[in-house]
């Protein structure tokens, strides 16, 4: 136990130094503290268009074929981290070069430039990544590595107590993945970032789950070549009035055999509080809306209520919080148009949750308002190992990498037999809105 | 929250006192400490008899078809509790002539006897069970509802801090149950030890898996008559020494289209210590030895390796915990026989348990030893939310009463991002026996 704690405390961490638009990030041994946070390149993100649709079964959360669509939503997501079967601790070292611009490289690319506010080098070789940079999968990783970093950063110089563990592991049969870990900080009970970049060939199974939602997809020898990437992330504050955070965005392809490529974008964003602060639910969701927005007027009310069709706790009658975005299949107009989208929600991860803690994260709080915390805790354990299917596929997958999938649970939990707050509490406030969910921005 | 603390500590708990064979239960508003243990009637069970056996699919829990198997079991177990539609706290009269014998009533027969034990009066009103003494049903019930009265008065006993809240509830459907709870005691985090006893017609989906795993029903009119009865029970003490135990015997019967009745009886206890005590493994699973072989020498061993097989925690690579025994779809050679065989198991929990407690409860230990305690309930709750068929069948049928089927959750529980307990440590002692399962007994 003890040793594992100091691995922890004494794990890399990467400080962010400003340089131009971004950060340099060195590791450093101890404490994240000072850390700036690296605002990514190119973060603007205000361009206007409108029609984005997702695929065959488009429409909400209680298709028939979502149970599928989230699963493999899961390849990308926290669950994609299951694939790892060679874990390893391994961090760029402080003098690659990519790192350490120094004045013998003054010609230093965009993309060292990129890689410089990283959390870890990219999973992709960075000479695969300069021979194709139009593409998507390129465009996407970079995109995951710096919602990753620009998370990390921020998480960490709000928490200014305990720094991130950053475990870069490798798929065996293709891929792999970085997962950044803060654990019994100064502000955070556990958080937990996580990318992963995968690619091989569909099992039967999987391709079998996507041909049930509408997929038709055309094998060659019996085999679908896939690429999957994307960043996942839980955020668990210790204070009960700071709210818990998560988030998925991720990229698929699929060749077929005729060589065509079918693609498409997943993700979402959801907040759980303990207790209602109409202020903070009312921010959360209109800085989503205003990235929604930004590339279509349907897309924030219809992505709204998928999220709070899909996070419910089906024998409790009640949503894990109180819900955010989630979509998936996401395929037109145009690859360009869904990453524009996606890199505008995965900008507003920050701007939506940091203030949150910010404000709340010194509060004072009873030991009764703790208890009741630890129990809404227990609740989402119950969500994600009975329901969430992203989690339960990547349980399933042998060969999955364990911990990245599980750091999505709380640090703590409690179950009560038969806790029932008393009417008109602060506890039965927030049940409501979990059992009727509301509009928060109109 | 303070509200329900208070329901529960000022809860109705039962005491026992001497009267001939059997202590003579009286409601009390609020310790248990004195309780004495009720012993129930003719628990010797020594008749010795071979040639148990289960039914199509019988042979060790990797079958294909054991899902079902425990999926139903769940009806009469924990997940039997789930079918409470309207929850009651309603406790027989302390006057209600049942609990009270007096010189006015000196004829009191030997049900009434044998319901002063009990913790709430049996589900099935006494008038039936008076009119079917030697049926299966009336037996069972009994078996039952002794068996949680002699497990809560040994536990309330070994506490002497909190009492037992009981719940009696009704199915709307057809029968009910009783839960019974003791929450963070001076010995125990939390207890539950619930008994449900239900009937009415299975559902198609019912049926449809008792199909899959040989079971040929023939329906009249689609319907298919069931009645379901059974005690299920998770008892986790606060001491790290202490270990946790789980225990589930339960009846089924169903009633063919040409009036046959299919039969069996399924059931198991089995032991979940944080640290392994060598002689507390070895007491355990003796005592349960003892019970199998006197019904036949072959039971012991089939039943322990299934229970081995039944808990594995799949992603972990772990079992839950040191197993003990575990069957299902038991049905030859008779009902009588496999009865007394239950019964023997039933009668066998106190003793292989209750010495343990006593003898740890008061152990000191270490901050890390609550904390590698507070993980190991971690898995424990992975168990039972992933892979547990019984809870899973519960949770999603619709109108389950969810609280007594996650009674079985510990108070607290925890999760560490990649911890791994240092070689040679106590805690990689135990994992290795959770990884590697051991014969105790020989």
């Amino acid at each position: 136990m003890a040793g594992h704690l100091g691995r922890l405390s004494a794990g890399p961490c990467w400080r962010a130094l400003a340089r131009g638009g971004c950060g340099e990030l060195r590791a450093w041994s101890q404490r994240c503290a000072a850390g700036r946070i690296c605002r990514p390149p190119g973060t603007a993100g205000t361009e206007h268009s409108r029609g984005l649709a997702h695929g065959p079964s488009s429409g909400g959360g209680s298709r028939p074929g979502a149970g599928l669509a989230t699963a493999l939503a899961g390849l990308a997501g926290l669950a994609t981290a299951a694939f790892g079967h060679v874990q390893r601790a391994e961090m760029v070292p402080k003098s690659s070069g990519v790192r350490s611009p120094s004045p013998e490289r003054p010609q230093e690319d965009d993309l060292t430039r990129r890689c410089s506010c990283f959390m870890a080098l990219p999973v992709t070789d960075l000479g695969e990544l300069r021979k194709r940079p139009g593409d998507m999968k390129t465009k996407m990783e970079l995109l995951i590595l710096e919602t990753q970093a620009q998370v990390c950063q921020a998480l960490a110089q709000v928490d200014g107590g305990a720094s991130f563990s950053v475990d870069r592991w490798e798929r065996k049969e293709g891929g792999g993945g970085i997962s950044c870990v803060l654990q019994d900080g100064r502000v955070f009970e556990k958080a937990g970032v996580s990318i992963s970049v995968v690619h091989g060939n569909l099992s039967e199974e999987a391709a079998k789950q996507m041909r049930s939602r509408g997929k038709v997809l055309k094998t060659k020898d019996g085999k679908l070549p896939f690429s999957a990437m994307g960043v996942s992330s839980v955020i668990h504050p210790k204070n009960p009035h700071a709210p818990t955070i998560h988030f998925n965005y991720r990229y698929f392809e699929v060749e077929e055999a005729d060589g065509t490529k079918q693609w498409w974008f997943g993700g979402g964003c959801d907040l759980t509080p303990t207790y209602l602060n109409q202020e903070d639910a009312v921010h959360f969701h209109r800085t989503l809306k205003e990235a929604c927005d930004r590339h279509g007027p349907d897309l924030y009310p219809k992505f709204k209520k998928w999220c709070d069709d899909y996070f419910f706790i089906t024998h409790r009658g009640e949503r894990r919080g109180i819900g955010g975005i989630f979509f998936d299949d996401l395929d037109s107009p145009s690859k360009e148009e869904v990453f524009r989208f996606v890199q505008s929600c995965a900008q507003a991860v920050v701007p939506s949750y940091i203030p949150l803690v910010k404000k709340h994260c010194d509060d004072s709080f009873t030991p009764q308002e703790k208890l009741w915390q630890q129990l809404r805790r227990g609740r989402y354990v119950e969500f994600n190992l009975l329901y969430d299917r992203g989690t339960k596929f990547g349980l399933f997958t042998p060969g999955s990498r364990i911990e990245s999938i599980l750091m999505s649970l709380p640090l703590t939990a409690r179950w009560e037999y038969m806790h029932s707050p008393s009417e008109n509490s602060k506890e039965a406030e927030i049940l409501e809105v979990l059992r009727h969910p509301r509009d928060w921005v109109h």
